[in-house]
């Protein structure tokens, strides 16, 4: 047996950067989390957490601030670049070399691909990335392997497809990387112009078995998790096209009978509607467990890096 | 005797729902937070809650943040929707399914009335309504209640000037419904365009003595406590309306040596101009009490629905 | 040996009104903060700190937060007035006689001159000025010093260049002041549209040496402290202006092979582009390292007028 991969004083910037056994002993560390989250812990007493969102996201902001809460850690930050020095012309890489001074632990999240790693490079502290570019948003992709892994015991051995914008959405890119370190069919359903980027799909490709395919409907027998995303009216130059597809890509109760018995229906959120209100209450749908399995991973994320776990 | 009303696990949404022991339960409480409100407590130590503001009010966000503090709790959330999902489309229900994981009380603010009812349906953790729609702000009510007690002893035998916007103002609508479970004499002052609601008239009548006025100068001898309010000019379609309301209803020391020797001047603050800084320093004045008496209500209310209390 | 200067329950307006002793006491009380910020303390506990922040400024709030948080305290607070009550039209005074209850030390930043000897003036609780104005930020002007003290050993017999925006900055005005309590040189060396405030200068120049120039290349062999500002394109009528001074007051790793060799580089950050990114990994860079001082500064002061040091 190999010894246990060390976190301790390391950034997570990209699941690239994880090897299979990282990713089980994140998940593995993520579960032992799951009474503290909800007794509370003195884990992280005495540790600061920095949010530094050159992008707003209250979703995962809270997400993580309240796994540093509930670890017994503080957190300060900023969430919107109005106001802050970033608009006075500092650079990323100042920002950083100020903040680390006051925290223990950097969270990035930033509209341009790379900034999380170049963060990480200027930062004496840890980085985790929560979110750069429309390429990477790896505790997101954490989150929700563990939420299959929940649900189904094991990540081997699913097929996943997954659904609605594989072109701009980051949370789908991060995923299907990390799935691919995996043994498990992957379904990539989506609209013509919202294809899964070319190069996401070479390297993934390579270890997994790949189908695309613009119908959800003729795949949906075929899937054990579900992985809805929210489809944006802004991506399509004609609007009929934007109304045809998305129709054809929202997910009922009905729709949902001829699916799998124990398949899961997963989404990163926010929905609009994609996903109707009357799947909430099927036992297929996870969206909302995906939500606490988020602060359970964040706080085995948290207290990895820092150390403590 | 009987038994204490029971909190623990409650939402607090509207006055409406608390029966006299209810309140009286809830003061009494308050009381006892006094001490630890300036020594700090244990209390609720490893306790998070969320601020959902969807309507901006830094005074309120700080009283219910600082209550937490004091009782060793945290804090996180949100003061605008800016930046939130909410702005991405997502429905009220979804963000409170979202939330609830990452906290163990949800505090909630909106501009819509109903809508601290409906996250409650949805929450499986206790909500407290900060304010929803024109209607309902019952820990204002609470804290208003909890200021005349401590001032005068008792609620019961005293006679009650609401003064100013009684249309439009949140606060006298909670606090009118309030009073209406104690043996008093209410004086709904104001001009007639910003009379008090039909609907919450009606049923205050039926349970206490009520008299509407327009005139401040006329009731001032008769009151106990003279509740004043801002009158905002946007009200109004004619200016030389307002300005002759706006005079008429500005309390100053002078205005204040017709008024019963031991009356009481309270002010959901901010104030503008309605009451004049003269009267601060009266025997009279009690609104900045009352901004303490809000602290040490909201911690009574946070560390009864937590089972703290 | 006279006791020590008292802080407990005192407000930190101006460094104007700090005597020699009572500095000294603060860089002292700072020295013993250094391990408290690495290990973290209870030392504050139950304590509350509110950001009154009038005008934004995300690095001095984080500093601050930063220094309650390792002195395990809490935070609360705004900052931007947009959505608080200022908007409604509440004065100061009000809004400090408020939050006054909500917490044990007020951290004020103010846009206007003298807001914060006015918070100050109404506040039961101690009050620190962050920033008012354009004349005063006292625990920027601190850390500065002991920024210099743990470089040098000593702030006596040390030649002090202040270099760039020496009208606008409040930072300079502050520092100006808090140096001529030392026996310092002092060089002022700005464009001439930028020179240092008359008044400022009058009183300075009374108790230290002070020079005027227009040319740091001239003046950097004689400067052990080379403390660089930010110029802003604003200040400037005619671009062509603005342009030839910007390019003089860039300082690069080359112009410092004429500096002395001990010298040190300092910045009250952001910089834009008048240090160099080759100054950076120079042994005379400083103006990173001040962040961490600032940071146990701040820790020292928030310990001193809280009674815990």
């Amino acid at each position: 047996m190999s010894p246990k991969p060390v976190f301790a004083g390391k950034d997570i910037v990209s699941v690239r950067d994880l090897s299979r056994e990282g990713i089980d002993h994140i998940l593995d560390v993520a579960e032992t989390m799951e009474p503290l989250a909800k007794s509370g812990s003195d884990m992280l007493r005495g540790k600061i957490m920095a949010t530094l969102f050159f992008e707003a996201s209250t979703r995962t902001r809270l997400s993580f601030e309240s796994a540093m809460s509930r670890l017994g850690g503080t957190s300060l930050g900023f969430s919107e670049t109005k106001g802050t020095s970033v608009e006075k012309g500092e650079n990323l890489a100042d920002t950083v070399r100020v903040v680390e001074n006051y925290a223990d632990v950097l969270i990035v999240r930033h509209p341009l691909e790379g900034a999380a790693r170049m963060a990480a490079e200027f930062s004496k502290i840890p980085v985790i990335n929560a979110g750069s570019g429309a390429e990477e948003h790896p505790t997101q992709a954490l989150l929700d392997l563990y939420t299959i892994r929940k649900a189904r015991g094991s990540i081997d051995g699913t097929s996943v497809g997954l659904i609605g914008d594989l072109r701009y959405g980051r949370t789908v890119h991060s995923l299907a990387y990390a799935l691919s370190q995996y043994k498990v069919n992957l379904f990539l359903i989506s609209p013509e112009i919202l294809r899964m980027r070319r190069e996401v799909l070479e390297e993934v490709s390579n270890r997994v078995h790949v189908k695309e395919s613009t119908s959800l409907r003729e795949l949906l027998p075929e899937l054990d998790v579900i992985y809805m995303t929210r489809i944006q009216k802004e991506r399509f130059a004609d609007l009929a096209e934007y109304e045809k597809v998305k129709g054809s890509y929202r997910l009922t109760a009905q729709e949902l009978s001829k699916a799998r018995k124990d398949s899961i229906v997963m989404h990163p959120l926010p929905r609009v509607d994609e996903v109707a209100p009357d799947v909430d209450n099927t036992k297929h749908a996870k969206y909302f467990e995906q939500v606490w399995y988020g602060l359970v991973l964040r706080m085995g994320v948290l207290a990895l890096v820092l150390g403590a776990a």
